[in-house]
Protein backbone atom coordinates (compact mmCIF):
# COMPACT_ATOMS: atom_id res chain seq x y z
CA UNK A 1 0.00 0.00 0.00
CA UNK A 2 1.38 2.90 -1.11
CA UNK A 3 1.90 6.26 1.67
CA UNK A 4 -0.01 8.93 1.88
CA UNK A 5 3.42 10.50 0.98
CA UNK A 6 3.53 8.97 -1.88
CA UNK A 7 0.34 10.86 -3.08
CA UNK A 8 1.07 14.22 -2.24
CA UNK A 9 4.36 13.87 -4.13
CA UNK A 10 2.22 13.15 -7.44
CA UNK A 11 1.05 16.95 -7.42
CA UNK A 12 4.50 17.83 -8.18
CA UNK A 13 5.54 18.09 -11.97
CA UNK A 14 9.20 16.15 -10.98
CA UNK A 15 7.21 12.96 -9.63
CA UNK A 16 4.55 12.86 -12.01
CA UNK A 17 7.26 12.71 -14.71
CA UNK A 18 9.13 10.81 -12.96
CA UNK A 19 6.51 8.70 -12.24
CA UNK A 20 4.64 8.84 -15.26
CA UNK A 21 1.46 9.30 -13.04
CA UNK A 22 -0.62 12.11 -11.83
CA UNK A 23 -3.99 12.74 -9.92
CA UNK A 24 -7.50 13.47 -10.59
CA UNK A 25 -10.31 14.22 -8.16
CA UNK A 26 -14.07 13.93 -8.55
CA UNK A 27 -16.37 11.17 -9.79
CA UNK A 28 -16.50 12.54 -13.45
CA UNK A 29 -12.83 12.93 -13.85
CA UNK A 30 -11.90 9.00 -12.04
CA UNK A 31 -15.45 7.90 -14.36
CA UNK A 32 -14.06 9.24 -17.77
CA UNK A 33 -10.03 7.84 -16.57
CA UNK A 34 -11.64 5.07 -15.94
CA UNK A 35 -13.48 4.79 -19.42
CA UNK A 36 -10.30 5.71 -21.24
CA UNK A 37 -8.68 3.06 -19.41
CA UNK A 38 -5.53 5.29 -17.68
CA UNK A 39 -6.99 4.67 -14.43
CA UNK A 40 -4.44 2.85 -12.09
CA UNK A 41 -5.89 2.99 -8.71
CA UNK A 42 -8.74 5.09 -7.09
CA UNK A 43 -8.60 6.59 -3.86
CA UNK A 44 -11.69 6.93 -1.51
CA UNK A 45 -13.39 6.76 1.48
CA UNK A 46 -15.40 3.67 1.83
CA UNK A 47 -14.88 0.30 0.49
CA UNK A 48 -17.53 1.01 -2.71
CA UNK A 49 -15.17 0.92 -5.44
CA UNK A 50 -17.25 0.65 -8.64
CA UNK A 51 -13.99 -0.25 -10.68
CA UNK A 52 -11.82 -3.05 -11.71
CA UNK A 53 -8.32 -1.44 -10.39
CA UNK A 54 -6.89 -1.51 -7.06
CA UNK A 55 -8.23 0.67 -4.22
CA UNK A 56 -6.75 2.70 -1.22
CA UNK A 57 -9.58 3.78 1.16
CA UNK A 58 -8.17 6.66 3.22
CA UNK A 59 -9.73 9.34 5.59
CA UNK A 60 -11.43 12.66 4.40
CA UNK A 61 -8.33 14.04 6.53
CA UNK A 62 -6.05 12.28 3.82
CA UNK A 63 -8.08 12.89 0.86
CA UNK A 64 -7.77 16.82 2.07
CA UNK A 65 -4.03 16.74 2.39
CA UNK A 66 -3.62 15.49 -0.65
CA UNK A 67 -6.21 17.27 -2.41
CA UNK A 68 -5.95 20.79 -4.68
CA UNK A 69 -9.78 21.76 -3.90
CA UNK A 70 -11.94 23.59 -1.66
CA UNK A 71 -14.45 21.50 -1.47
CA UNK A 72 -12.53 18.22 -1.21
CA UNK A 73 -14.23 15.19 -2.94
CA UNK A 74 -14.71 11.87 -1.37
CA UNK A 75 -13.01 10.01 -4.77
CA UNK A 76 -10.10 10.70 -6.24
CA UNK A 77 -7.94 8.54 -9.65
CA UNK A 78 -4.09 7.76 -10.15
CA UNK A 79 -4.22 7.98 -13.71
CA UNK A 80 -1.53 7.25 -15.76
CA UNK A 81 0.22 10.20 -17.53
CA UNK A 82 -0.17 9.15 -21.59
CA UNK A 83 1.47 11.42 -23.97
CA UNK A 84 1.45 11.04 -28.13
CA UNK A 85 3.89 12.17 -30.33
CA UNK A 86 1.75 10.58 -33.28
CA UNK A 87 -0.37 13.57 -35.10
CA UNK A 88 -3.16 11.74 -36.49
CA UNK A 89 -6.50 11.93 -38.38
CA UNK A 90 -6.97 14.44 -40.69
CA UNK A 91 -8.74 17.57 -38.34
CA UNK A 92 -5.98 18.82 -36.49
CA UNK A 93 -6.15 21.44 -34.00
CA UNK A 94 -3.14 23.18 -32.58
CA UNK A 95 -2.42 25.49 -29.68
CA UNK A 96 0.56 28.06 -30.26
CA UNK A 97 1.57 28.93 -26.39
CA UNK A 98 -1.90 29.26 -25.21
CA UNK A 99 -1.06 29.03 -21.71
CA UNK A 100 -4.93 29.69 -19.84
CA UNK A 101 -5.49 26.48 -18.64
CA UNK A 102 -9.27 27.13 -18.73
CA UNK A 103 -8.67 27.50 -22.20
CA UNK A 104 -6.86 24.73 -23.35
CA UNK A 105 -9.23 22.58 -21.65
CA UNK A 106 -12.55 23.82 -23.22
CA UNK A 107 -10.82 23.58 -26.55
CA UNK A 108 -10.20 19.89 -25.74
CA UNK A 109 -13.83 19.25 -24.95
CA UNK A 110 -14.83 20.82 -28.11
CA UNK A 111 -12.57 19.16 -30.22
CA UNK A 112 -13.69 15.42 -28.72
CA UNK A 113 -17.28 16.89 -29.45
CA UNK A 114 -16.86 17.98 -33.17
CA UNK A 115 -14.88 14.87 -34.45
CA UNK A 116 -11.22 16.42 -34.24
CA UNK A 117 -8.67 13.76 -34.33
CA UNK A 118 -5.94 15.16 -32.87
CA UNK A 119 -4.98 18.45 -30.83
CA UNK A 120 -0.97 19.59 -30.90
CA UNK A 121 0.62 21.63 -28.22
CA UNK A 122 3.21 23.55 -28.90
CA UNK A 123 5.87 22.80 -25.73
CA UNK A 124 5.38 25.99 -24.06
CA UNK A 125 1.53 25.68 -23.67
CA UNK A 126 -0.15 24.31 -20.19
CA UNK A 127 1.20 21.29 -19.65
CA UNK A 128 -1.05 17.72 -19.82
CA UNK A 129 -1.24 16.77 -16.00
CA UNK A 130 -2.47 20.77 -15.09
CA UNK A 131 -5.27 20.14 -13.02
CA UNK A 132 -7.31 23.18 -13.82
CA UNK A 133 -7.38 22.07 -17.43
CA UNK A 134 -8.47 18.60 -16.96
CA UNK A 135 -11.13 19.94 -14.88
CA UNK A 136 -12.10 22.83 -17.59
CA UNK A 137 -12.16 19.13 -20.19
CA UNK A 138 -14.44 17.95 -17.84
CA UNK A 139 -12.45 14.23 -18.76
CA UNK A 140 -12.36 14.73 -22.78
CA UNK A 141 -8.66 15.00 -22.32
CA UNK A 142 -7.95 11.42 -21.15
CA UNK A 143 -10.12 10.33 -24.62
CA UNK A 144 -8.00 12.98 -26.91
CA UNK A 145 -5.03 12.07 -28.87
CA UNK A 146 -2.78 14.73 -27.33
CA UNK A 147 0.45 15.62 -28.94
CA UNK A 148 2.77 18.36 -27.76
CA UNK A 149 5.52 19.06 -30.11
CA UNK A 150 7.62 21.89 -31.46
CA UNK A 151 5.34 23.74 -33.82
CA UNK A 152 7.46 24.15 -36.87
CA UNK A 153 8.04 19.81 -36.86
CA UNK A 154 4.25 19.84 -36.17
CA UNK A 155 3.42 22.08 -39.10
CA UNK A 156 5.68 20.41 -41.15
CA UNK A 157 4.19 16.94 -40.67
CA UNK A 158 0.82 17.78 -40.91
CA UNK A 159 1.96 19.99 -44.50
CA UNK A 160 3.26 16.50 -45.50
CA UNK A 161 -0.02 14.65 -45.03
CA UNK A 162 -1.30 16.88 -47.57
CA UNK A 163 -3.41 18.63 -44.97
CA UNK A 164 -3.65 22.43 -45.15
CA UNK A 165 -2.93 24.13 -42.31
CA UNK A 166 -4.41 27.81 -41.26
CA UNK A 167 -4.48 30.09 -38.42
CA UNK A 168 -7.45 32.25 -36.63
CA UNK A 169 -7.24 35.51 -36.71
CA UNK A 170 -9.15 38.58 -36.70
CA UNK A 171 -7.69 39.93 -40.02
CA UNK A 172 -8.03 36.47 -41.36
CA UNK A 173 -7.54 36.19 -45.45
CA UNK A 174 -10.55 34.03 -45.62
CA UNK A 175 -14.07 34.36 -43.97
CA UNK A 176 -15.09 31.37 -42.06
CA UNK A 177 -19.01 31.72 -43.64
CA UNK A 178 -16.95 30.84 -46.76
CA UNK A 179 -15.19 28.06 -46.35
CA UNK A 180 -16.19 23.97 -45.90
CA UNK A 181 -13.43 22.63 -44.98
CA UNK A 182 -13.57 18.48 -43.95
CA UNK A 183 -9.80 18.12 -43.23
CA UNK A 184 -7.63 21.11 -41.99
CA UNK A 185 -5.27 22.02 -39.59
CA UNK A 186 -6.58 24.89 -37.14
CA UNK A 187 -4.09 26.95 -35.27
CA UNK A 188 -5.02 29.03 -32.68
CA UNK A 189 -2.95 31.81 -30.53
CA UNK A 190 -2.83 33.08 -27.29
CA UNK A 191 -5.05 35.69 -26.50
CA UNK A 192 -2.46 38.37 -25.36
CA UNK A 193 0.15 37.78 -28.37
CA UNK A 194 -2.04 36.08 -31.06
CA UNK A 195 0.05 33.72 -33.78
CA UNK A 196 3.35 33.97 -33.56
CA UNK A 197 5.24 34.84 -36.49
CA UNK A 198 6.74 31.85 -37.30
CA UNK A 199 3.29 29.48 -37.43
CA UNK A 200 1.93 32.82 -39.32
CA UNK A 201 4.84 32.53 -42.36
CA UNK A 202 4.37 28.65 -42.77
CA UNK A 203 0.75 28.40 -42.79
CA UNK A 204 -1.01 27.49 -45.80
CA UNK A 205 -3.89 30.66 -45.14
CA UNK A 206 -5.72 32.71 -42.33
CA UNK A 207 -9.54 32.57 -41.35
CA UNK A 208 -11.48 35.15 -39.73
CA UNK A 209 -14.88 35.02 -37.85
CA UNK A 210 -16.67 38.20 -38.45
CA UNK A 211 -17.62 40.38 -35.57
CA UNK A 212 -19.04 43.29 -34.59
CA UNK A 213 -16.78 46.27 -35.05
CA UNK A 214 -17.24 47.32 -31.21
CA UNK A 215 -15.86 44.04 -30.54
CA UNK A 216 -12.11 43.81 -30.22
CA UNK A 217 -11.95 39.65 -30.10
CA UNK A 218 -13.36 36.42 -29.05
CA UNK A 219 -12.12 34.56 -26.58
CA UNK A 220 -9.77 32.24 -27.80
CA UNK A 221 -11.84 29.00 -26.77
CA UNK A 222 -14.93 30.24 -28.60
CA UNK A 223 -13.11 31.21 -31.48
CA UNK A 224 -11.73 27.05 -31.53
CA UNK A 225 -15.49 26.25 -30.45
CA UNK A 226 -16.97 28.25 -33.79
CA UNK A 227 -14.81 26.65 -36.29
CA UNK A 228 -14.53 23.46 -35.32
CA UNK A 229 -18.51 23.22 -35.09
CA UNK A 230 -18.63 24.85 -38.81
CA UNK A 231 -16.16 22.31 -40.15
CA UNK A 232 -17.33 18.85 -37.92
CA UNK B 1 -9.73 63.26 -1.71
CA UNK B 2 -11.14 59.90 -0.87
CA UNK B 3 -8.89 57.63 1.23
CA UNK B 4 -7.05 54.71 0.12
CA UNK B 5 -9.46 53.24 2.59
CA UNK B 6 -12.67 54.13 0.87
CA UNK B 7 -11.39 52.45 -2.26
CA UNK B 8 -10.71 49.31 -0.40
CA UNK B 9 -14.13 49.41 0.77
CA UNK B 10 -15.18 49.44 -2.87
CA UNK B 11 -14.56 45.85 -3.15
CA UNK B 12 -17.31 44.66 -0.66
CA UNK B 13 -20.94 43.74 -2.11
CA UNK B 14 -22.38 46.27 0.57
CA UNK B 15 -20.66 49.57 -0.35
CA UNK B 16 -20.88 48.82 -4.01
CA UNK B 17 -24.43 48.90 -3.73
CA UNK B 18 -24.62 52.04 -1.40
CA UNK B 19 -21.96 53.91 -3.19
CA UNK B 20 -23.50 52.77 -6.94
CA UNK B 21 -19.50 52.33 -7.79
CA UNK B 22 -16.77 49.88 -8.15
CA UNK B 23 -13.25 49.63 -8.93
CA UNK B 24 -11.92 47.98 -12.39
CA UNK B 25 -8.04 46.83 -12.40
CA UNK B 26 -5.82 47.43 -15.58
CA UNK B 27 -5.25 49.98 -18.46
CA UNK B 28 -7.29 47.76 -20.49
CA UNK B 29 -10.82 47.63 -18.68
CA UNK B 30 -9.92 51.42 -17.80
CA UNK B 31 -9.70 52.31 -20.99
CA UNK B 32 -13.25 50.05 -21.87
CA UNK B 33 -15.03 52.13 -19.06
CA UNK B 34 -13.97 55.34 -20.63
CA UNK B 35 -15.25 54.44 -24.02
CA UNK B 36 -18.37 53.03 -22.32
CA UNK B 37 -19.08 56.48 -20.34
CA UNK B 38 -18.92 54.84 -17.02
CA UNK B 39 -15.52 55.72 -15.78
CA UNK B 40 -15.60 58.37 -12.78
CA UNK B 41 -12.36 58.78 -11.77
CA UNK B 42 -8.23 56.98 -12.10
CA UNK B 43 -6.40 55.70 -9.01
CA UNK B 44 -2.52 55.36 -10.75
CA UNK B 45 1.05 55.47 -9.94
CA UNK B 46 2.01 59.19 -12.46
CA UNK B 47 0.96 62.37 -13.03
CA UNK B 48 0.13 60.49 -17.01
CA UNK B 49 -3.76 60.56 -16.35
CA UNK B 50 -4.92 60.29 -20.39
CA UNK B 51 -8.87 60.46 -19.12
CA UNK B 52 -10.52 63.77 -18.64
CA UNK B 53 -11.80 62.37 -15.56
CA UNK B 54 -10.32 62.85 -11.76
CA UNK B 55 -7.44 61.02 -11.03
CA UNK B 56 -5.69 59.75 -7.63
CA UNK B 57 -1.96 59.15 -7.09
CA UNK B 58 -1.37 56.68 -5.41
CA UNK B 59 1.79 54.69 -4.68
CA UNK B 60 2.29 50.97 -5.94
CA UNK B 61 1.88 49.53 -2.19
CA UNK B 62 -1.35 51.22 -1.93
CA UNK B 63 -2.35 50.06 -4.92
CA UNK B 64 -1.71 46.93 -4.02
CA UNK B 65 -4.00 46.79 -1.09
CA UNK B 66 -6.74 47.65 -3.16
CA UNK B 67 -6.03 45.28 -5.86
CA UNK B 68 -7.21 41.81 -6.05
CA UNK B 69 -4.76 40.71 -8.56
CA UNK B 70 -1.16 38.53 -7.97
CA UNK B 71 0.12 40.66 -10.23
CA UNK B 72 -0.52 44.58 -9.33
CA UNK B 73 -1.05 47.04 -12.24
CA UNK B 74 -0.25 50.34 -11.85
CA UNK B 75 -3.64 51.77 -12.84
CA UNK B 76 -7.59 51.26 -11.50
CA UNK B 77 -10.54 52.68 -12.66
CA UNK B 78 -13.66 53.43 -10.19
CA UNK B 79 -16.48 52.74 -12.52
CA UNK B 80 -20.13 53.77 -12.28
CA UNK B 81 -22.38 50.56 -11.57
CA UNK B 82 -24.85 50.58 -14.78
CA UNK B 83 -28.04 48.14 -14.40
CA UNK B 84 -30.90 48.50 -16.64
CA UNK B 85 -33.92 46.84 -16.12
CA UNK B 86 -34.50 47.61 -20.05
CA UNK B 87 -35.03 44.77 -21.87
CA UNK B 88 -34.35 46.22 -25.55
CA UNK B 89 -33.90 44.88 -29.06
CA UNK B 90 -34.39 41.50 -30.89
CA UNK B 91 -31.48 39.10 -30.05
CA UNK B 92 -31.57 38.89 -26.29
CA UNK B 93 -29.02 35.96 -24.51
CA UNK B 94 -30.87 34.94 -21.25
CA UNK B 95 -28.65 33.34 -18.64
CA UNK B 96 -30.43 31.03 -16.22
CA UNK B 97 -28.35 30.81 -13.04
CA UNK B 98 -25.10 31.18 -14.54
CA UNK B 99 -22.70 31.04 -11.44
CA UNK B 100 -19.00 31.00 -13.50
CA UNK B 101 -17.79 34.44 -13.48
CA UNK B 102 -15.95 33.37 -16.71
CA UNK B 103 -18.53 31.53 -18.69
CA UNK B 104 -20.64 34.98 -17.80
CA UNK B 105 -18.01 36.99 -19.02
CA UNK B 106 -16.99 35.42 -21.88
CA UNK B 107 -20.71 35.07 -23.22
CA UNK B 108 -20.90 39.28 -22.82
CA UNK B 109 -17.95 39.41 -24.82
CA UNK B 110 -19.99 37.06 -27.46
CA UNK B 111 -22.69 38.80 -27.31
CA UNK B 112 -21.29 42.28 -28.27
CA UNK B 113 -19.20 40.64 -30.80
CA UNK B 114 -22.70 38.69 -32.41
CA UNK B 115 -24.69 41.79 -32.49
CA UNK B 116 -26.86 40.58 -29.08
CA UNK B 117 -28.64 43.90 -27.94
CA UNK B 118 -29.29 42.37 -24.51
CA UNK B 119 -28.15 39.99 -21.89
CA UNK B 120 -30.47 39.07 -19.42
CA UNK B 121 -28.92 37.60 -16.03
CA UNK B 122 -31.34 35.46 -13.65
CA UNK B 123 -31.56 37.00 -10.09
CA UNK B 124 -29.40 34.42 -9.02
CA UNK B 125 -26.63 34.45 -11.70
CA UNK B 126 -23.30 36.22 -11.07
CA UNK B 127 -23.04 39.65 -9.85
CA UNK B 128 -22.18 42.74 -12.22
CA UNK B 129 -19.28 44.01 -10.80
CA UNK B 130 -17.75 40.20 -10.10
CA UNK B 131 -14.14 41.22 -10.51
CA UNK B 132 -13.41 37.92 -12.26
CA UNK B 133 -16.75 38.19 -15.33
CA UNK B 134 -15.78 41.72 -15.68
CA UNK B 135 -11.90 40.66 -16.90
CA UNK B 136 -13.20 37.42 -18.59
CA UNK B 137 -15.61 40.22 -20.19
CA UNK B 138 -12.66 42.34 -21.44
CA UNK B 139 -15.20 44.93 -20.62
CA UNK B 140 -17.73 44.05 -23.25
CA UNK B 141 -19.99 44.57 -20.01
CA UNK B 142 -19.54 48.08 -19.78
CA UNK B 143 -20.87 48.64 -23.81
CA UNK B 144 -23.79 45.44 -23.12
CA UNK B 145 -27.05 46.41 -21.88
CA UNK B 146 -27.29 43.45 -19.36
CA UNK B 147 -30.56 43.55 -17.32
CA UNK B 148 -30.40 41.23 -13.82
CA UNK B 149 -34.12 40.05 -13.70
CA UNK B 150 -36.75 37.56 -12.26
CA UNK B 151 -36.72 35.16 -15.40
CA UNK B 152 -40.77 34.96 -15.36
CA UNK B 153 -40.71 38.19 -15.88
CA UNK B 154 -38.44 38.27 -19.01
CA UNK B 155 -39.59 35.34 -20.61
CA UNK B 156 -43.13 37.25 -20.42
CA UNK B 157 -41.62 40.80 -21.43
CA UNK B 158 -39.90 39.35 -23.96
CA UNK B 159 -42.40 37.02 -25.76
CA UNK B 160 -44.75 40.32 -25.74
CA UNK B 161 -42.91 41.75 -27.75
CA UNK B 162 -43.54 38.91 -30.12
CA UNK B 163 -40.15 37.38 -30.10
CA UNK B 164 -40.01 33.56 -29.35
CA UNK B 165 -37.49 32.32 -26.91
CA UNK B 166 -35.65 29.03 -27.18
CA UNK B 167 -33.25 27.37 -24.35
CA UNK B 168 -30.26 25.49 -25.47
CA UNK B 169 -29.88 21.82 -24.71
CA UNK B 170 -28.40 18.54 -26.01
CA UNK B 171 -31.39 17.13 -26.16
CA UNK B 172 -33.32 19.98 -27.89
CA UNK B 173 -35.99 19.45 -30.35
CA UNK B 174 -34.47 22.15 -33.26
CA UNK B 175 -31.02 21.60 -34.69
CA UNK B 176 -28.78 24.71 -35.01
CA UNK B 177 -27.86 23.86 -38.05
CA UNK B 178 -31.30 24.13 -39.32
CA UNK B 179 -32.42 27.11 -37.44
CA UNK B 180 -31.88 30.60 -38.55
CA UNK B 181 -33.28 32.92 -36.79
CA UNK B 182 -32.60 36.84 -37.18
CA UNK B 183 -34.73 37.65 -33.96
CA UNK B 184 -34.64 35.29 -30.94
CA UNK B 185 -33.90 35.28 -27.07
CA UNK B 186 -31.86 32.16 -26.20
CA UNK B 187 -31.59 30.87 -22.52
CA UNK B 188 -28.30 28.97 -21.66
CA UNK B 189 -28.13 27.17 -18.59
CA UNK B 190 -25.90 26.53 -15.66
CA UNK B 191 -22.84 23.48 -16.44
CA UNK B 192 -24.33 21.72 -13.70
CA UNK B 193 -28.27 22.19 -13.27
CA UNK B 194 -28.79 22.87 -16.98
CA UNK B 195 -32.22 24.71 -17.78
CA UNK B 196 -34.72 25.22 -15.33
CA UNK B 197 -38.08 23.34 -15.19
CA UNK B 198 -40.21 26.09 -15.16
CA UNK B 199 -37.79 28.21 -17.87
CA UNK B 200 -38.60 24.80 -20.18
CA UNK B 201 -41.99 25.23 -19.39
CA UNK B 202 -42.46 28.36 -20.75
CA UNK B 203 -39.99 28.29 -23.27
CA UNK B 204 -41.36 28.35 -27.22
CA UNK B 205 -38.81 25.34 -28.30
CA UNK B 206 -35.54 24.04 -27.82
CA UNK B 207 -32.31 24.25 -29.50
CA UNK B 208 -29.75 21.84 -29.93
CA UNK B 209 -26.21 21.29 -31.34
CA UNK B 210 -25.21 18.44 -32.66
CA UNK B 211 -21.92 16.35 -31.39
CA UNK B 212 -20.47 13.30 -31.05
CA UNK B 213 -21.66 10.71 -28.89
CA UNK B 214 -18.46 10.29 -27.18
CA UNK B 215 -18.56 13.51 -25.78
CA UNK B 216 -21.76 14.75 -22.72
CA UNK B 217 -21.63 17.92 -23.88
CA UNK B 218 -19.94 21.87 -24.59
CA UNK B 219 -19.04 24.40 -22.21
CA UNK B 220 -21.98 26.96 -21.78
CA UNK B 221 -19.60 29.57 -23.04
CA UNK B 222 -19.27 27.58 -26.25
CA UNK B 223 -22.71 26.53 -26.55
CA UNK B 224 -23.60 30.37 -26.17
CA UNK B 225 -20.56 31.40 -29.16
CA UNK B 226 -22.10 28.86 -31.28
CA UNK B 227 -25.58 29.91 -31.20
CA UNK B 228 -25.14 33.48 -31.47
CA UNK B 229 -22.62 33.08 -34.38
CA UNK B 230 -25.22 31.31 -36.35
CA UNK B 231 -28.17 34.00 -35.75
CA UNK B 232 -25.85 36.93 -35.90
Amino acid sequence: MRSIKYYKKLREKKYILEEGKYIVEGEHLVEEAYKAGVLEEVLCTDENNIYDVPSNILSMQDLKSISLLKSVPDIMGVVRYKDSNNICGKRIVILDNVQDPGNVGTIVRSALAFNVDTVVLSEDSVSLYNDKMIRASEGTIFHMNVVRMNLSEAVKLIQEKGIKVYYADMDGNLILDECDFKEYAIVLGSEGQGISDYVKSVSDDSISIPISSNCESLNVSVTGGIIMYKFR
